[in-house]
């Protein structure tokens, strides 16, 4: 398992609500790829949503994503954290 | 007060010790403009640090990192958090 950023862009006017929601779709199937998102921040006016999540591989992450309707522009490994 | 998503971008072979380094620089100084940097994850291998902060500012966040030698490309207000 290993932690990564994800990043999606486009999302301009994202709402709390809109994000929530988002979310929990992705909390609702991530076990099928043992995943786990923690955290997302979203900034509406640049419209970025940044992901935080703990998972097998970029790929894994990827498909949770697809799956719920937001697939990611940008998926990193992030092995440095502090 | 504010939370921040700041980005910098060319940091490839970045080493935990530098990441640690770069934090400290940056927690020793931060409280001169009323930041805290919460936490920082890097991809060494694509050459991003993503970082996190509480600030009163984008422009309080720059001027931390300026001074500790590492300006962020981008730093994003997050207002929405999930």
């Amino acid at each position: 398992m290993a932690k990564f950023m994800d990043v999606h862009q486009n999302m301009v006017g994202i709402t709390a609500e809109e994000l929530r929601a988002a979310h929990m779709a992705d909390l609702a199937i991530e076990g099928d790829e043992s995943v786990h998102f923690e955290q997302a921040w979203a900034d509406p006016e640049a419209g970025v949503v940044y992901c935080l999540s703990e998972a097998p591989s970029r790929e894994a992450v990827q498909r949770i994503h697809e799956r719920t309707g937001h697939p990611a522009d940008e998926i990193h490994p992030v092995p440095l954290i502090v």
